[in-house]
């Protein structure tokens, strides 16, 4: 019966039998410590230096089987470590590319990407992809809990979801198709099936530019609902979920290794401005030009981020009313103020994390919409449909995981937040 | 506050609000009734005849607020029905395509799959849907509980997963690309750093067969774990995992709905039987010829799926020790009768519902293999990396998550528990 090293400490006293690899090899005097890893954490076992001299040709990463007794000693790391051990190497190893024992890992990113096999077994950078776990089981069991249906939508698509630009062309048994840009149609049609749903997936963006924040395949985490009043009621979930998604991560044991700047500061009410008004905040600084621009830029994100926690004390910060002519056809205008949409985008730490609003729900709208942007209604018939057939008042948004993960544990780059990045270079490993 | 209809009889008495679809009209002399369907279920209002000509228009799927009292009476279906109703048309419909308020929708599949908008809405349609959306939660939980991790690994991929046939190719800024038949060599790679890690997510398979067995995207359950003996560790997990799927699905709601044929049959041990066994077995019945077959073809494995049923009460099947000709590269073979394989598939009322088997672990062994069936290790690189670095024995499968409810409702088309299927035919909607 094989223990965990997450569990040593409730053996003590006790034969037990590790597995995992070797991580690190310490030699004293009188005893060689070998640290043993496996999926759960980490163990020492202590070796008498003269029964020690057999494992010194033992290379870090072998998998290896210890069987030996539990000792409590308040040396040790975790107040426990295995003495009197036998270890069986169970497969062997060659020099690795790259140290994996010290804190950090002292090599350049494109290394780090080239051995991911090796370096991602790294204590930080596992660490980072625990997290990316925990956040999409609490994303998933939050919206599960307001009553939303995971769905499993084509990946594969007969046309480009929002336009044309940007997608990926794919051979379809000698037929052009294109890899989605996004859920948004099958959402929305979904929600006239059940209402609210959600879905986990992959997303495709050609866009060609190589920047330290965008990858050309990233997991997005999407929703939509049915039956709102405007886009204030998406915004409301998408703070929950959030809200979720930080808690889980300041329960899960990785979160300590990942980073040390936790916690993420996210207030009951995420603090919200018109996009006008962030415009009005953002001449002061950059310019009274600014107050002409359509959409927001990285500088003005980053500007906003520092602002919001100046301000408010928080991580996040919510920009609504983007103007109509930056959103896609979809989207519904503002009734007040129709040159404004009810989008929004959520900014955390001066980044763009999500983005979402209410859409269009009348069919009339959509034929108006794709007539006044030049947009084909033929290839979306399937979608349309949807919205011919009694759709009611409906929104919705997308987080970005990676991203989500990029700013929890504060890297520079998204590539080091995922598992093996997609980016217009980078196709391997 | 909005009431939902499956919330409706906590709130006899009270003034309530619902928001929904109207399903059905029916008029009686007294009284017409309107069948108000949500996300989560449906209500029945009563309209005194004299009232009801106002709503003689409104159409099947109009989306309507209806304001009104909830009131106890037997005859109504759920013991609750609202009364005193005023009714607001949220967004108006046209006339439905097919029929959506019968037990069961009569149209046949390709009127069902391109008016998939609509006819999802029926009522059995989106009960199957919401069996999958309990089982994927349900596989997850299962993983979790036994310390798996989740893992997000790309679609699109440099190289062919498993040797280059039946994938679709991506046009990648140029460059060739394809997508991912199967997660595998990342989930391999992913046990060197969690040790056991999972994946729900989309695979690809360019097979240009029409069957109505077989889809070009899928969502496949992927696991791996390491420190294995054999086959049988994944085998048992495995188990387990379908185990607490079919509990998911016997504790939702819509099953009762999705199909009158449950449950699922699934003993505590799942029966399995050696494929030189299964041979000696199938020969009986198909003659001798089939003892040299490398294979099961569809109608071995329907037979076999009778067979266990009515040898053992079992929906389910364990076919091992696959040859290893018919296996990919990665498969380990059987150290007693090195022609065989640790491999397997399960058969779930005779049909083929998840493979998996133990891996090469050793370096050396995936140069052998790649050597003996002349498969280029180059484009491999990053992948063989991992076993360059004390890859332990390890082993995992793979479940098709369409196929596991087309089997639980007994549909006789995957198509059916597609949300939206994607053939050698059909791209859209």
């Amino acid at each position: 019966m094989r223990t965990r090293t997450s569990e040593l400490r409730r053996h003590i006293g006790e034969q037990v039998l590790l597995q995992g690899w070797l991580l690190h090899r310490r030699e004293l005097s009188a005893v060689t410590f070998l640290i043993l890893r496996d999926g759960f954490g980490t163990a020492q076992i202590a070796i008498p230096s003269g029964a020690a001299r057999e494992f010194a040709l033992l290379g870090a990463e072998s998998a290896i089987e210890v069987r030996g007794r539990a000792v409590a000693d308040e040396r040790a790391p975790g107040g426990v470590e295995v003495r009197e051990a036998q270890v069986t190497v169970l497969s062997e190893t060659e020099p690795l590319p790259v140290e994996l024992h010290r804190p950090t890992i002292s090599a350049e990113l494109p290394t780090l990407l080239d051995h991911a096999a090796v370096t991602l077994r790294h204590v930080a950078r596992r660490a980072a992809f625990r997290l990316m776990h925990a956040s999409a089981a609490a994303y998933r069991a939050r919206l599960v809990a307001q009553g939303f249906t995971e769905i499993f939508t084509p990946k594969i698509v007969g046309g480009a979801t929002e336009g044309g630009a940007n997608c990926f062309s794919v051979d379809y048994f000698g037929r052009p198709a294109f890899l989605a840009q996004s859920p948004q149609f099958y959402k929305q049609m979904m929600v006239g099936v059940f209402e609210r749903v959600f879905e986990v997936g992959p997303v495709f963006r050609a866009e060609p530019h190589d920047t330290p924040r965008h990858l050309n395949e990233y997991v997005s985490l999407d929703m939509e609902m049915g039956f709102i009043t405007d886009h204030r009621e998406p915004m409301a979930v998408l703070g929950q979920a959030i809200s979720a998604m930080a808690a889980a991560i300041e329960s899960e044991p990785a979160a300590a290794l990942a980073n040390e700047d936790l916690p993420i500061r996210i207030p009951t009410t995420i603090p919200s401005v018109h996009f006008t008004e962030a415009l009005e905040m953002l001449s002061g600084e950059f310019g009274p030009s600014v107050l002409g621009e359509p959409d927001l830029a990285p500088a003005h994100e980053r500007w906003l981020g520092d602002w919001t926690m100046r301000e408010h004390g928080s991580d996040f910060l919510f920009v609504t009313g983007f103007p109509m002519k930056k959103r896609p056809f979809y989207t519904h205008p503002d009734p007040s103020r129709p040159a404004y949409s009810n989008s929004f985008d959520l900014l955390f730490r001066g980044q763009e994390l999500a983005t979402g609003g209410q859409r269009l729900h009348r069919y009339r709208d959509y034929e108006a919409a794709l007539r006044e942007r030049n947009i084909d209604p033929v290839p979306l018939a399937g979608y349309l449909e949807a919205f011919r057939y009694g759709m009611p008042p409906h929104g919705g948004f997308a987080i970005g995981l990676e991203r989500w993960i990029q700013q929890v544990v504060r890297a520079a780059n998204l590539r080091e937040t995922t598992l093996f990045p997609r980016d217009i270079n980078r196709l391997m490993p």
